[in-house]
């Protein structure tokens, strides 16, 4: 696969953006702890471990693509070391369970509630990663992608129809200060969530050649995790925040 | 040894991630202590000291493992550079023991029988490890690696014999609410070591070649040491905070 100059240094500055962006956001949650009361305090860890591995997966995404390309004289060479798509796998594969418990935890629901509702949610976002991870690393563009990529659409579905069923009693027993905010924070998980299985199913959609098909992926990508790992987190603290504030003034 | 690229890819992925999970669940745990009374603040702090050691050796295994191979163009080729199986001993030598203690800690014995108790279990532990190293290191598929082996599970089934008849009696006389959970974490214990001998046995039983036996014991080892640790770790520190919570109640 061959990248553009242009296209090299807009993947490279989109990957260092995601480097500082996930560690400045965590020191900010775990910086923040002390403004949250005990209740919600867990959910606000949690936030901070979401960015804190995603920063770390980042860290090693920057080194492999650093290695697989090099850019001399303007001209970019694949040096063969392959790009490892593996680790954005890895790194769901523990934050996108830990995103769904945040936002359970952030609810103040009963112990019972928070262990069944962590479990469902938790388990089947656990397994729409997996099974999206066979069609990924085939590597082509043909049915054991399309196959994967629908049988991991089905815990995919299963989330979002739980968010938006199984979730809204809850919502509505929220204070008001934040009940918006949850509900929000509800749109942002569909909403990013939805660019990935775009970008999985894109190549069968749109024609791109490589390093153009390469560039929206990874841009697309680190945009996505951005957007549901730091921007949803600050709503998750700041609900964990004006919660706190409600108590001690009730 | 001969390792695909997509063994060599499994494993390279299944380390960066116990490097993730180690790190980010020691987070979890030391920041999650002041939900945790005095009484129960060693035996989180100790459960964090268990993942952290394991972070470490997962990075050092990892350095390890990058240095042994390389993968340019899909083509895995040994480097020459051995691969240090050693680092996971060390690791255990430290950490098996410190788990039982956490687990001895989080019931909060008496002080004496918390010492007595982590002696022989801590120490029979210590001993397990000992006695496995000149197997695995002799190499070879023979009389070394059997001999040692067995000795090995002498301390094994000891700490066995001891979570199911010894710590019985203590685990009756803890509050109802966390009961349950202090009598999975031994499972989990017996469940998660027990896949180690079988590991370990395992080339006198079945016939795998040189890099299939690897990418299994490898990840294998890996899925244990998280199931072993961070899993564990998770129960032991939901029991602390239960504890506690109990305590603050009454």
């Amino acid at each position: 696969m061959q990248l553009t100059f242009g296209q090299y240094e807009f993947i490279y500055n989109a990957f260092s953006f995601g480097v500082a962006t996930f560690f400045a956001s965590t020191l900010f949650f775990w910086l923040g702890l002390s403004q949250v009361s005990k209740k919600y305090k867990t959910a606000v860890i949690v936030t901070g471990l979401v960015t804190f591995i995603a920063g770390y997966h980042y860290v090693r995404i920057f080194g492999s693509f650093s290695e697989a390309y090099t850019a001399v004289n303007g001209v970019v060479t694949a040096t063969g070391v392959a790009f490892n798509v593996a680790y954005r796998y890895v790194d769901w594969l523990l934050t996108v369970p830990l995103l769904l418990i945040e936002l359970i935890l952030v609810m103040g629901l009963t112990r019972s509630e928070t262990v069944r509702k962590s479990a469902a949610l938790g388990g089947a976002a656990a397994l729409m990663i997996i099974l999206g991870y066979p069609g990924e690393v085939s590597g082509g563009i043909d049915g054991t992608r399309l196959l994967w990529g629908i049988l991991s659409m089905i815990p995919f579905l299963y989330i979002v129809f739980s968010l938006f069923s199984g979730l809204s009693d809850s919502i509505a027993k929220q204070p008001e200060d934040v009940r918006g905010l949850v509900s929000a924070a509800r749109w942002v998980v569909v909403l990013s969530w939805s660019f990935y299985p775009i970008v999985y199913f894109a190549p069968f959609i749109m024609s791109l050649d490589g390093g153009a098909a390469t560039t929206v992926i990874e841009v697309g990508y680190t945009v996505a995790d951005i957007v549901a790992k730091a921007v949803f987190g600050v709503m998750i603290f700041t609900i964990a925040v004006r919660k706190s504030q409600d108590t001690a003034a009730a």
